[in-house]
């Protein structure tokens, strides 16, 4: 017994593709409660400057009881949940869709995450598949903070496992208006432009309007480090330079969801009354990311979306793009042949609020 | 209409020396509140060890309702707010003074902050010219935390534009004893110096004395970048290493706020009972740093201060000296001819409150 | 008088082996207020995914008021502050020993950390000495936090002085598990090993069970110095490459605690339920390390400790090995001749309590 015991390795190594099946429900490892830590934190990594998770005199003249943290900073923490059992053997991330932000995280509340598979696909070369999960992150009090459906590649444990039977989703293009959860009380009647940084509101956009966000920031290795630890992200191509040298790069690869967030943050300069992301359309990152680059990011406008009983506030459906180590002021994005062009890092889409 | 609009950039791009005038008031965006992440960044980014922001039992013993987050962050937070509309456009930030701390700053506090242009002075290259401002952070019972003023080279837009009449403030040398706004409540009477780390009092002290900080920090790119995101200051030059690699000085420079709190913090070995900034009176920022330098300082006591009606305290007038890459050892300021020693980046004149 | 006081010069130097003598009572300066920025700045250090100091709802479920802080954190903040005083002209922490875990540490707390001096041992080369000291950190309602015995190798000021008697405190191998100083209300009967992230408990470790816990740590200076500013631990050598690169490294050394903190949060994968420390029992910092190295790390059980009266909870005493560049395949530890394998860089002897 003892001997048999001792030859069980306790630690895990994630799943593979093999180990999913559609419909297959996970429970995801250690809850988060959530501080005004983790905010300086994500203040400090990012320099974001909107108004509702900067003030907490500002988000209660909008209903709420104070600041939540900022929307991307719920988002990284359900989703770092995840990656222990979704994608540690994960080869890419391959798109994000159907997110909806719900409830507000507050300093102070717990989230718990939980999967459920809802699609596989076997690549044809029979060493990797496809997964599709829909996570969902929770508070204390069972309301839902966030789900988004995500898909990734892994790896297959052994090329002779026979395919499951091919099972894709039909998702939305983009969150339709009556899928929003927008947070109880939220009123932007009183909304305050001269706190927020900008007298633009949501009728002075236009559909196709596009906006260069000017900044740049320059990441360095210990700053996406502390970002992917503070989600507690553990995917290993993040954080280990001793293999990562001598890997596919030859560096450490930066997490995806770090340059949504420096791209949403330089969204700021533009986009100040942008101040809650409704949902999450998609997105793709298109290239890697590494320590030393520097991220730019410009914004298109895809529709303007009039919510139903809300005079206080519309929404914007909104395509975020990042580059590195170019300033955006050509609007990089496809090139004639259909593929991106090569300074193009992120291509996110997503839906956010503003004051009408 | 929809044309037109489009055409309208939303993005800010700061002042120039022509949209300042005298008289001018501004309303800067972002109100923040402030947190215990803020301060355990900042012991984290410099290591400040004064009792009083270090623990909420040493402050109730002076009077505090618990601890306020250091002044320098006070500082640092009510200035970056003012960088979008005062310093963006900046090719230098040539001066403070009349700086006073008042309300102590505590964590859930919210901060916001105007400035008014109390000086304007065009340059006779017809190129750039000095705006003086005094700002004001206030927090949310509209109790002032810290003003100053501060003056700036701003570039002109356009060299034709005509030059306004110059008016220059008449400023204090130093903040004078009976501008001091001490918290309410504040009394040293029951001060612990065993806990606060130096049996030396005001009493100790001798105008002239001079005092070797001993240590030195080495400023990586993360920290600084960390540091003045935290701070909400926008100024290019810090963050963007795409451009500044190109630039003037080959690399990013760093936030001068960040070697004052370097100062200030290395001070602690030596000045551990100046618990409290009473008021800045001064300060230049004499030559830049970058990452890789080694800050170093050293103190002069300029002036003993008696506070009328206080048995408990007395303040000390301070010359901060911060060099980079030199031990201080010789004490290095000015030169003969006047210049400062080139190892020299900070001659900041301050004053603090110390125990009787 | 004013001549002669400007002459003392107020910057400490730390003591020298001479300073100490055997029953000498050391009131360590600057208390501390632990605070959720502390643990979040923790967890984006270290990426630490134990349930019990990452959710205040799982805390409570096992019986506390909410999540204290990392246990490992609470040692680093009680070690920092004893740093100035008794190892700032130490040549060599030598070891730890009878480490106890008491009362959690909540944010909030605030701790306050006093030495007592229990061997001296002059080395005979006459030029330095071993010291012992017995350090003790208390919350404010004077409750033990941690006390630990660390002894460490400190210069003498002068060759010549005489040397002290010899007294080397008789240590406990190993804390014996009526030492132990369980949190009060705490009770593991309620855990749930989803949310923790591992289905073993104590009855699934035997002694003699080897794990390895796979990931890898690159760590940046930034890192290590951010962490080591925030513990308020003032050794030079971790921050001043100024004098660091001329030195006996040629780089900043880090702080062995941050090896500590690393090592433990790797155990995560392997040990998920192993929530809390009991117990330090020793400690070697077998080699240093720098910016650069990526840290691995596995563990050995070496006793299973049952504890009187508890159906909850088990004790287990474990090996906890750090290496840098070695990714612990082989479980690196010593040779042949006794010395440690060349890639080892820490041995950690330490007491963990885990469910039944």
């Amino acid at each position: 017994m003892s001997e048999q015991k001792a030859k069980v390795s306790k630690t895990k190594l994630g799943n593979f593709f093999e180990d999913f099946y559609l419909g297959m429900q996970i429970e995801h490892t250690t809850p988060r409660t959530v501080t005004a830590g983790d905010q300086a934190l994500y203040t400090a990594l990012y320099g974001s400057r909107f108004a509702l998770s900067s003030s907490d005199e500002f988000a209660r003249s909008l209903g709420l009881e104070k600041s939540p943290v900022d929307d991307c900073l719920a988002f990284h923490i359900v989703f770092g949940k995840t990656v222990p059992d979704i994608s540690l053997n994960a080869i890419a991330n391959l798109g994000y869709a159907e997110g909806i932000l719900g409830a507000p995280l507050y300093p102070g509340d717990t989230v718990t995450t939980t999967s459920e598979v809802i699609g596989v696909k076997e690549n044809s070369n029979g060493k990797t598949g496809v997964v599709y999960v829909r996570s969902t992150g929770r508070n204390q009090r069972n309301e839902e903070v966030l789900q988004y459906v995500r898909w990734v590649m892994v790896r297959k444990k052994t090329v002779d496992s026979p395919a499951p039977e091919t099972v894709v989703p039909d998702l939305d293009k983009a969150v339709p208006a009556n899928k929003f959860s927008l947070p109880e009380n939220f009123d932007l009647s009183a909304f305050d432009d001269k706190l927020s940084g900008s007298p633009y509101r949501w009728s002075d956009y236009e559909v196709g309007e596009k906006i260069i966000h000017v900044d740049g920031m320059t990441i360095e290795e210990a700053e996406h480090q502390m970002a992917t630890r503070l989600y507690q992200n553990t995917a290993k191509v993040h954080f280990n330079n001793h293999t990562e040298s001598k890997g596919r790069f030859g560096a450490r690869l930066i997490y995806g969801g770090h340059i949504i967030s420096l791209a949403r943050s330089l969204s700021f300069n533009g986009m100040e009354n942008a101040v809650k992301i409704a949902a999450i359309n998609g997105g793709t990152h298109v290239a890697p990311t590494f320590a030393g680059d520097t991220i730019y990011a410009w914004s298109e406008v895809l529709e303007k979306i009039n919510l139903p009983d809300r005079n206080d506030l519309g929404a914007l459906r909104v395509r975020l793009v990042a580059t590195k180590n170019n300033n955006c002021e050509s609007m990089p994005f496809k090139q004639e042949d259909g593929s991106y062009h090569p300074d193009v890092v992120l291509d996110f889409d997503y839906t956010v609020l503003m004051p009408k």
